[in-house]
């Protein structure tokens, strides 16, 4: 397949690719002090932001195997990161909820990925870091629209 | 934790996050063309950057428990994307390779990514677009530095 893209969109696309995974190594570093995996965040994000989700449903998420997002919920469940909670209304359900260890594992990784930006921006000047911004809130606005 | 960093680290932080999950969600999209899972691709990823590697080097790259990785690295054999291959120094050691579909189906994923943001900023004018990448650009020297 050739590429047909101009010069400024592959660059854009390296640079944008390259940024993100810089900053997810960097959050990554705390998940170390936790004792908890890349998969096992990934869990924990989506639970954060969709709410409690069955088994099923997260393993769809994470697009991982029912058995392996079975172990990976065991594990989580045993370091008081997540509990699984019988639906009232449907007793045979069972969905899985993060706990406030969880919650603050995820607002953790959050900080080191800030903490890492801020020293990267700290010897850049205020102008600078402003259009900093503007393009990313540019580029989120024209992505969000499509 | 009390979040003690300033509003423009806190948008950047969240904006460079919610952009890497939007393209990397474009991307995806060619994967279910090829009826490969985001957690094979990572493998395609690592492989492709890595060169070869055993599955237990790979596990730990991808941060995956052995047998998981021993179930994705046969379900990519399978499907013609790598294969395994022995050391012929030591035959003890076995080792996973990307074969041409493997890498065919990464770059088209890259692809998918470009068409994106091609579209993201075909609406864009030039001097708009120039600013956009020199901003990754100074992003990302700034990030290699540290």
């Amino acid at each position: 397949m050739e590429s047909n893209f101009s010069d400024n969109v592959i660059e854009i696309e390296r640079h944008l690719r390259r940024i993100a995974v810089t900053v997810r190594r960097r959050g990554r570093m705390s998940l170390e002090e936790y004792s908890i995996t890349p998969p096992q965040f990934d869990a924990l994000i989506i639970l954060n932001q969709s709410g409690d989700l069955t088994i099923g449903d997260l393993s769809n998420r994470l697009y991982l195997a029912y058995s392996t997002t079975t172990d990976l919920v065991d594990r989580l469940e045993r370091a008081s990161f997540v509990v699984r909670q019988r639906d009232p209304d449907d007793r045979r359900v069972v969905r899985v909820r993060v706990q406030p260890l969880g919650q603050q594992v995820y607002e953790e990784v959050l900080n080191a990925r800030r903490a890492y930006l801020a020293s990267v921006l700290e010897s850049l000047d205020e102008p600078v870091c402003n259009n900093i911004l503007q393009v990313l809130q540019l580029l989120n606005a024209r992505m969000t629209d499509r």
